[in-house]
């Protein structure tokens, strides 16, 4: 099992919703994370996957949705998203300039799982995000290989490691080192409780606006780290799994609260930080080929979702924190350092 | 009964689909339409309601969805129905410099209309469209009353007439007298069958771009008609209303639809004129105040909407057609005149 | 001159930006801003208007923009300034239930307006944006006239009122008294200074939720106040004037950085709330009847957006805190009260 | 030359607007066009690039704009394009399931353009569209490398061939061979020409809906043609360059009225057709490091822009029975076969 020391074990609780088992993405039920590392002396990148369940995505597609805060990035397949409300593929994470590789690697790995599931697949929408790791990373290079996503899915696991770890090793976060996060929460209606889980690929932010439970120790950092960089050329991608009963209208509504998170750690949205926020629901699952005109649904009652809206608040918030405070100080492409948060709590 | 001569009558069969029985909004179990018109000297103008259903439409809310085609329009209820994608009140189309106190109008009835039912009701979301009838109306005059928004409500009814009656009476379309039209669709879903019906309020194009069945007879009858007024401060307002099982989003589609009607009579979404399309369904209703934190609905299976796509563009064209044969000839404010299509069919 | 007690004053500093003259929107030139306010025993309530400009609005468009943050909200006139990117009238502040009527009297008044100014206006799209105030005011009543309208417009000016005065009278903020609130920034462009000011009329949020500079201070304060009301049927208005050069999607962007000040203080954009914010900038005219085809406009370089994002930011921040501070405990309908924050600071 | 037989070649006059020198896209300053086909027994399809100036297109920005007609499609980098407002890459067309491979190489590209030209780049957004040909090509495959990208761009021209070349080679047009073609208009201000062109990937619609000049020739042409395929799978990608100086939101109405050229043509926007439209405008350039706070640009006065909605609907009809009549009969992948519309006409 995994034991990384994250941002709770410091004593810093966010919000005040209760957390799932694993206080992780992979609290909801089916979802798994892999990751792969690239870390060289030139290079650190890497990919890192969501499997959003456990059949086969693409024959079965689950609700989705995305909200771009800010669209400074190059995420690709949100337009299918956003007609249709349906994910039909894993997500991957990885580095700017290798959005397209990563591409034509997921597409790869599910023309295979089709074919093996014997399901005809001839057209599919890859969810591919990805945040700039060029500050501490050769990015030029182009490190990502297909073996590198396949190794990610096929590592993937509900207990996945945060930190420097896959798309998270080249991560720079309020100007220290960032990476992958993840919180959830427990969400109760009617009686049964539901799960909302976060991911997050975090690298935006100035060090001094770094600001924890309300106090901007980033102030009191930015004395004694000399950091380098304008961090301007960063991103956070965000990823909601949860088993609520939703619609795609909803969950986007979902996935915008997640910018509350982001305020209260310093963020405010910068220009060249790419920011955006895709989720989905394991709650209905909608087939490829249905053959009934009209099916039923489970929806939540809107008048219940403010529940929904603190625990995406709260879990981007520790999220972001855990990505941070589970990273170690790296040392990168042409000498550049990012220390690590933990050193200094 | 109404009986006015239809496009249909004229042995111009738009589309390919069949009809509902009136082939009317109105073929939606529930929806009613009432009119009220002004016609004085001075002005040609009026209010013309849709009542989406039997039951306390605040209470009792519907599915909805926009889509604004052209916003150059002062549609006002739009942003909480993309947000919450329901709708809580009658719709309401007047003139462009009434929309103010029609809104009011609707306020004071839904006021009670819940005071009746013994609803709490401290907020409601009026729909009010608009065309500006300025060409045949003396709009400064701001003709329109409370007492005639009333009286639409009190007279709405199945079989109600098009042409230049209620918010349709100071219409101008493609230079000809326009006004209300409708027109319905039977659409089947597992052996079931379902109404899509769509009413306009038309008000938009140039004569010379008017085309009927792929034949632009606008251009033979703008060497007979000469025609006043550049005719660029227009609109369409385009109501549907189905009991097709659909969220907002696929309802969104669904209305965009339209468009590909106004495209085959010769419109190219003009600068000047607001289009704005407005969406219901009746197959769902959701509760002001549920008890329950999750609810099951039905939906279409997104593989079968291209059937509501074509309803919704065949009943567009048709509604639009239909609102120009059935308007008579309209002297209007300063001697402005419009002549009807019929004489020249 | 006007002399409340401000949130500086109590030594709170918001933000690293140095303000502009009055620290408020009318900081920039040519903004002014009036209210009336209706306060009786039944009615707590009014109307507050921005005059974005000296000269006759409609003849003299400024650029403008808006944002919705979360579309639970009946503001009217959106679709046209989303369209066109236009300001084209005052923009007005009031209850939700007289939306309707506001909106009536400002195209009342702009007809007058253009009428004296020998202008032909046959359409206008006048913004008139809403909170609910039915916790302290009894909004049945729709106790707004046109002649509140009309008194606000006159009795606009550069040094106006914040607290509980105009269509903040009757406003809820984190459930103590909110209202009407300013506060504005200078952003250096090119060696030359330029205003970004804000307005709000706050009135959303829980008190546990509140917190100023980073600390919770509502969780606090909970213990002390009894609040009655869930406080869900909220909103926030949020006017933003600034004279940087700016095309409308420019102006977008810096609206949605308003988001980040009400996060800090605790909002995470409820579902029953409103939060609408709207923009405009006195940079660039654009005339009604243009004559050339092609003008020149002057606007930010991209990468210095950032400065105006904070702003934004800051701005929202301290203009809702001003909000807050400078009204008085009001009891109102039902003998329902809201407490001062100034008493507890 | 090129000398392809086009539409206006078989007497077919679409539109009244007068047209650029050589009808193309390419008749916008500084726009070019390469193909690269691939033409085996298994594969029929390709790469199409537009390359929209002479200069370093990531160090000189064009203003840019993307409207999603249906969003079933695959196009990568629009979130950028919606948040920026500029374009800094070539536009690249393939199929469906090689849009990471071609993303990989734009990449590849621009970081080989931009160290030869000494720019600093560790971020691009390149624009990749596709249309699924799995009818004629054995998709999965994926036949496309990165060669055939260099080759297509290397091969960029002013007079380029349309029908089956390049990504064009598989594609399906009401059941017909689709493929690349093209169209031009002038629009004149203030007494100065300027060149709205339009390049098509058409792949969408059913035999029976196809109509020219309003007459549903389709309908005749499906008792003679045996078709197979219900062309649902589908999608149109339109691109429009200009020379007309306009900002973002501008052009982003300007490519919506391309929707009027596929309505007329017999589309109803299909749910399975995915239906992208991305412009570009010439007339300003936006440096990636721009010295100045505050730059001056040229706009359109809002109020001549119809102009540029006709020559959007006339160029977008026109280029799409463009690539259809310019095309040959295509036998691909599992003998399917897609006739030449020539052989009606």
């Amino acid at each position: 099992m995994t034991k990384q020391k994250r941002i709770e074990d410091y004593g810093i609780k966010i919000g005040s919703l209760s957390k799932g088992k694993l206080n992780k993405i992979t609290d909801v039920q089916g979802v798994k994370v892999g990751h792969c590392t690239i870390n060289t002396d030139q290079n650190k990148t890497g990919v890192t996957v969501i499997i959003p369940q456990k059949e086969n995505i693409f024959q079965n597609k689950l609700v989705s949705a995305s909200y771009v805060l800010n669209g400074f990035g190059k995420t690709a397949g949100l337009i299918q998203i956003d007609e249709l409300g349906t994910l039909e593929s894993p997500i991957a994470l990885t580095n700017t300039l290798n959005v397209g590789l990563v591409h034509d690697a997921v597409v790869e790995y599910m023309i295979k799982e089709c074919n093996r599931d014997n399901i005809e697949m001839k057209s599919i929408n890859p969810i591919i995000c990805e945040c700039n790791d060029s500050f501490l990373n050769n990015i030029h290079m182009r490190a990502v290989k297909k073996e590198h996503v396949f190794k990610a899915i096929e590592k993937s696991c509900k207990d996945f490691k945060e930190g420097d770890v896959g798309a998270g090793k080249g991560m720079s976060c309020h100007q220290l080192k960032g990476g992958i996060g993840s919180a959830s929460r427990i969400v109760e209606l009617d009686g049964k409780e539901y799960t909302l889980g976060v991911l997050v690929q975090s690298n935006y932010g100035l060090l001094e606006d770094l600001t924890i439970l309300g106090q901007n120790i980033g102030k009191e950092l930015s004395k004694k780290i000399s950091v380098k960089g304008k961090s301007d050329k960063g991103s956070i991608i965000i990823i909601i799994a949860t088993d609520l009963p939703v619609t795609s209208r909803q969950l986007k509504r979902i996935c915008k609260r997640t910018s509350v998170g982001l305020a209260r750690l310093g963020s405010y949205i910068g220009h060249g930080s790419g920011e955006v926020i895709i989720g989905f629901s394991t709650a209905n699952v909608l087939k490829h080929k249905e053959n009934k005109g009209v099916i039923s649904i489970n929806i939540m009652d809107e008048n219940k979702i403010n529940k929904a809206f603190r625990a995406a608040a709260e879990t981007c918030e520790e999220a972001v924190l855990n990505s941070m405070v589970t990273a170690d100080k790296v040392i990168g492409y042409n000498g550049n350092v990012r220390e690590a948060l933990k050193k200094y709590l």
